[in-house]
C-alpha cells in the first residue's frame, strides 16, 4: 500500500515535541505513513530525524523533512517562547498548515507553548471568544469530550456556550456521534444548582441550544463523566483540568494498589497472570494514547495538543485526528454555528435573572 | 464494658436519615456503644426504633429514645423542610447538641437539609464568614480533607483562607496529623496558576499563613489529592463537589469493569478468588464508611453528615468523630484560630495586585 498520492495529504509534525522524543515520536509518524497512508512533515533537527528514520522501514512512505535547530523545551516559559524563538518546531509545522502545506499540525512538546503557538499561527475563528480544548475522557462505553480542558481558567457563560457548539462539532464529526449529548457540568442535577457562571451558562443553553444544533440535556454531576451520561461534558478550564488531572492521578493511584496486590505473592502473581488479557482490556480503555490528543477547537485550522507522555501509538493517533478534524471541516462548521449564535443574540433580550 | 458513665456521653443521631434507615443506621448506633462506650441518643419514630433494638443484644447499652413522628424525607427541598418540619429527627438530634445534652449529632439524612439545619440549630461560630464541609478522601496512604466539599458554590479568598484554617485543626485533632500540609487546588503548582479566586487565595495564603499556624505548601494539582501529598486540599464547594463525585463514579466504573473481567469465565472466577483478600484490601482503603462522615466546620457544635448510602459501620464511625469533633474541641481551636486572623488582617495593606 504506498501513500503516495497526487496531490499529498500531508500533517505536519513536531518531530522533536515531547518526553519520548524524537524515537517514539518519529516512529508514530512512520506507523501513521503506513497504517493511513498520510504524508507526514517531520519538523526538527535534520540529522536527529534521518538517524531515526534509519531505524525502520520506510519505503514507498511520504516523510518530508522541514530542518530546523530549534526547539521549544518542556520548561521553557510559553509565550515567552512563542515570542522569541521564531523558528521553533512546533511553530514552523503550524506555519505549514497557516501556508496550506499541510491539513493539521500535531505536538507533543510544551502545551502551553503549542496552544499560544497555535492562536498566534492560525488565529482564532471569526466569532471565537476563547478556543479552547477538547479533551477526550474514557468511559464506560465510549468517548466523552469534556471542554474546557485547561486553556481558559476564567470563563464567561457566552464562553461556555461557545463550548458547547464547538465540541458538538467535534463530536459529530471525529466520533460519529449524531446529536451528541451535552452536559453542563454542576454540583448537582437540578437546574438551580452550580456557581453563578454555570447557574447563568444553564439559562444562556436553555434558551439557545435548540437554535444553534445543540443537544443539551442539562446539568450533569462530576461522576457523569465516567458514567457516560452525555459525549460532552462543558466546563471551564479550571474544572476541566481539575477533572483530568484528577482521573489520570486516580486511576493511576487505583491501578497501582491493585498491580502491588497481584504481585505480593508467587501464588497472586500466577492468579494475575490468568486475569492478564482481560485486565489489559479494561487499561486500554483508560489509556489516553488511543485517543492521541486534544484539538485546540475555536482556530483557524487543525491543531492537535499531545501529551507530554505520548507514545508512537499516540502519535500515530493523533496525525489521524488532525487530518480527520481538516477533512471534515471542523473549524468551517464551527465558523458557521458561530454566526447562529450571533443570529440568535441579535433579536433576544437580556438574559433575565430568575428569582430564586 | 459497661459503657455508663456518671455524666453520659453521648452524641444524637437522627435515627430515620439515609438510604438504610433504619435498620444500619440503629445497628451503627448499637456498635458504637458497644465498641466506643459511647451513649447513644436515637431520635425518630420510638415503635420502629424499638423493633430494630429488639433485633440486637443492647444489654448494658446507654441507647436512650427520643420520639418524633417528623421525619425530612431525602427529596424534600431542604431549606423548606427544615422551615417546615420544626420536630423532624435531624433538627432534634441538633437541638440535644444545643441544649448541651450531646456531644454532637449524626444524620446520614438529606444532607442539605442536614446542613441548613445544623446552621440554624447550633450557628456559626463568631468570624466565620462560611461554614464548610470537610470531605475525608481516601489516598495511597493516608486520608485528605477536601474543603470546602459542596456547602458554598462562590467563594471568596478569605472563604478559602479560613478553610484551610478549619481544615488544619480538623486534621490536626481528629486525624492526629502534626502540622498538617494544606495544598491549594489549582491548574498547576506554579503561584501564577489558578483562575482570579485562586490567584488571590494564595497570595493571601502566603502573606498569613505562618502567621496563623497553617502549613500552606503552595497550589496542588487534582493529581496531587490520590497522590496524597497534602493533607488538607482548599478549594471552593463547586469544584469540590466535582472532586468528590469524579472521584466516587471513576473509582466505581473502573472496579466495576474490573470486577467484570474477574467474573467473565469459570478460570477467571478461580483467580479472582485467590486475589480477592489483597484486592478487599485495595477496596477497603476507597470505601468512605472507614470514615464515617463528613462535619461541617465553623459551627458551633459537632454535626456530622453522613452519605446517604451509610451503612451500620460508617454510622459507627460517624458518632466516633462527632464525640472526637467535641471532645477535641475543634470548634472552640476554630474559633481561636479566627480571632488570629481578623487580627493578622488589621495591619496589613490591601492585597496587592500581581502583575502578569
Amino acid at each position: 500500500m504506498s501513500a503516495s498520492v497526487s496531490a499529498p495529504v500531508r500533517v505536519a509534525l513536531d518531530a522533536m515535541g515531547g518526553d519520548k522524543a524524537p524515537g517514539e515520536i518519529i516512529l508514530g509518524a512512520v506507523q501513521a505513513a503506513r497504517e493511513y497512508g498520510i504524508g507526514v512533515y517531520l519538523v526538527g533537527r535534520e540529522e536527529v530525524i534521518r538517524a531515526e528514520l534509519a531505524k525502520h522501514d520506510t519505503t514507498g512512505l511520504d516523510l518530508p523533512i522541514v530542518h530546523t535547530d530549534e526547539v521549544i523545551e518542556m520548561d521553557d516559559h510559553p509565550a515567552t517562547a512563542v515570542r522569541r524563538k521564531k523558528n521553533a518546531s512546533m511553530i514552523l509545522a503550524l506555519q505549514l498548515v497557516r501556508d496550506g502545506k499541510a491539513l493539521g499540525a500535531v505536538s507533543a512538546g510544551n502545551s502551553g507553548a503549542m496552544m499560544a503557538a497555535s492562536l498566534f499561527t492560525l488565529k482564532r475563528l471569526p466569532g471565537v471568544d476563547r478556543p479552547a480544548l477538547g479533551g477526550i475522557f474514557p468511559t464506560k462505553d465510549k468517548a466523552c469530550l469534556v471542554i474546557d480542558m485547561g486553556a481558559n481558567t476564567d470563563c464567561k457563560p457566552e464562553y461556555l456556550q461557545q463550548f458547547a457548539l464547538m465540541g458538538s462539532i467535534y463530536m459529530e464529526r471525529i466520533f460519529n456521534v449524531p446529536s451528541p449529548r451535552v452536559g453542563l457540568l454542576a454540583n448537582g442535577e437540578e437546574e438551580s444548582k452550580g456557581n453563578q457562571q454555570v447557574i447563568d451558562t444553564h439559562k444562556l443553553l436553555k434558551q439557545n441550544a435548540a437554535k444553534l444544533g445543540i443537544n443539551f440535556i442539562g446539568n450533569v454531576e462530576g461522576r457523569d463523566i465516567p458514567g457516560g451520561v452525555v459525549d460532552i461534558v462543558v466546563c471551564d478550564g479550571f474544572v476541566g483540568n481539575v477533572v483530568l488531572k484528577l482521573s489520570e492521578g486516580l486511576a493511576e493511584t487505583l491501578l497501582g494498589l491493585i498491580r502491588a496486590e497481584m504481585t505480593s505473592s508467587l501464588v497472586n502473581k500466577l492468579a494475575a497472570a490468568i486475569l492478564k488479557p482481560g485486565l489489559r482490556k479494561v487499561f486500554k480503555r483508560l489509556d489516553y494514547a488511543e485517543y492521541g490528543g486534544v484539538p485546540l477547537l475555536g482556530i483557524n485550522g487543525s491543531a492537535i495538543i499531545s501529551h507530554g507522555r505520548s507514545n508512537a501509538k499516540a502519535i500515530k493517533n493523533a496525525i489521524r485526528v488532525a487530518r480527520q478534524t481538516a477533512e471534515t471541516g471542523v473549524a468551517q462548521a464551527i465558523a458557521e454555528g458561530l454566526t447562529r449564535i450571533e443570529q440568535s443574540e441579535q433579536p433576544q433580550p437580556e438574559v433575565q435573572q430568575v428569582d430564586k
